[in-house]
């Protein structure tokens, strides 16, 4: 079946989904994108994933694309016309494009943004073999730029960091700087000590995760004691548990940090805790 | 007249140069790019450009496109195709579309890097107004990622910046990391003390200039003192002079900084005798 993209109120077949060499995601970066999730044909978490687009449009003086308020529709049809059962909605506003480079934001009264969606189909998207292993991390060193709580396509480090993890034999890695981890390359990053989730506090150091403010409040929910605060990775090895938790992962074990195994090397108790109670709190208000 | 554009072996009308919106450039800023300029229709230091570019793909493990060797050619075509007598080439390569996103890298065997080459004409580029006037510059907090020695589209914060210095009126920002001047959101940044040179020394904090390596020969045949070193905005509101150098602007005098007047507020001696030498001797050798 040819996956069928929406591009500025189109529905075309994948392949004829083309923006222009001029499109400003293109040329400069400048787009800020969402994924969202799809489980049993509905839409985990939409609303906070709008929520932090209409943010990152803001941060970056982007205009709302015109069907701004038909996005939900959108994802719906997309669902639909993919036929997706489980799996992910990619969506992304790019400033669009003059017709030529400039490094000025170009006049939004003449040029609109560029708005793309598609889906990826990941049947069995919520009972993820990784889940019952557990995921291998690598640490490195943390040298994007400064305003990560921004949700932007500037996302060659977190890619060079997935190779790194790769060639590392491992699943992923975890940024750190000034000796603290902030976040994994496209995954906020946890560890449980003594039965306290850890977890770094919002600021621009990290993207302010829909699935990490979801997954702690459910935590608190159910009396687990939460801190919010910076970690070291020798902590995160002295851990009893780490896990990590996005969009697409929903909440993943780590069973080894760096060569060293967390534990018993298993998926601990609190991860696959959270994970059953988001899983299920979710799928109980998608839509 | 309308644009042709180069995109992987083809000459198109600019409206028709798209890309697929699952080119990796832009989805997640993963491509380099060049800007070569054009004077009397013929190309200014085209072979730094090429060597810099070989430099970006292999720092990112990314293949040549397969038209690397006829890179000269494609440029003199489009140079011919457009009519440019003075203007600029841009030249990006995107490691390509997979068809879908993914953070890993695609296999190199099976995705083709995307390669897309345009003009901007700008009829006499060499006499811009702004080289008499010189241009005004404030400082902004540099908080680009940690590998600026790779020439990537992550421009996003370069285009911010652009726009902060436009909203208070002036033309440029220079970006200040631990106190020290980086470089401008798209030019390396000099100034100029009891008639000694000094500008950042090369690292991964700046993009190696292919402008400032000509510039910098130059003015030690000059026998001009160079000192490669950092310095702070306060150093430079106290010189006696300050420039730029690009690819696009030679050299050009800043006058201003951060609302103080350099000097006697009039482009200096040493810039305007590097941008006759650099224009002089780059016209001679252009190809």
């Amino acid at each position: 079946m040819t996956r069928t993209v929406y591009l500025n109120g189109d529905y075309l077949p994948e392949d004829e989904a083309k923006v222009s060499v001029f499109d400003r995601s293109f040329l400069m970066a400048d787009g800020v994108y969402e994924v969202t999730s799809v489980l049993g044909g509905k839409l985990i978490d939409f609303n906070g994933h709008l929520v932090r687009l209409e943010r990152s449009l803001n941060e970056l003086d982007m205009e709302k694309p015109e069907a701004f308020d038909e996005l939900l529709e959108i994802h719906r049809k997309l669902v639909e016309l993919n036929d997706i059962e489980d799996g992910l909605i990619y969506l992304q506003v790019s400033r669009g494009s003059a017709g030529d480079r400039d490094f000025a934001f170009p006049d939004p009264e003449l040029v609109k943004p560029t708005l793309v969606l598609f889906t990826q189909n990941k049947p069995g998207l919520a009972d993820s073999p990784a889940a019952q292993a557990g995921i291998k991390i690598i640490s490195i060193e943390d040298i994007r730029w400064g305003r990560r709580d921004i949700k932007t396509v500037q996302l060659l480090y977190p890619s060079m960091g997935k190779m790194m993890a790769k060639k590392a034999g491992c699943d992923d890695a975890w940024m750190v700087e000034d000796g603290a981890v902030t976040e994994g390359t496209s995954n906020n990053a946890y560890i449980v000590k003594g039965g306290k989730i850890i977890t770094r506090h919002l600021s621009t150091d990290i993207l302010h995760g829909i699935t990490r403010a979801a997954v702690l409040r459910f935590a608190r929910e159910a009396q687990m004691e939460v801190e919010e605060r910076a970690f070291t990775i020798e902590e995160a090895q002295d851990a009893d548990e780490a896990f990590i938790t996005s969009a697409s992962s929903f909440v993943m074990p780590v069973v080894e940090i760096d060569g060293k195994p967390l534990g018993d090397g298993a998926p601990g108790s609190v991860a696959l805790r959270l994970r059953e109670i988001y899983l299920d709190e979710s799928r109980k208000v998608a839509i």
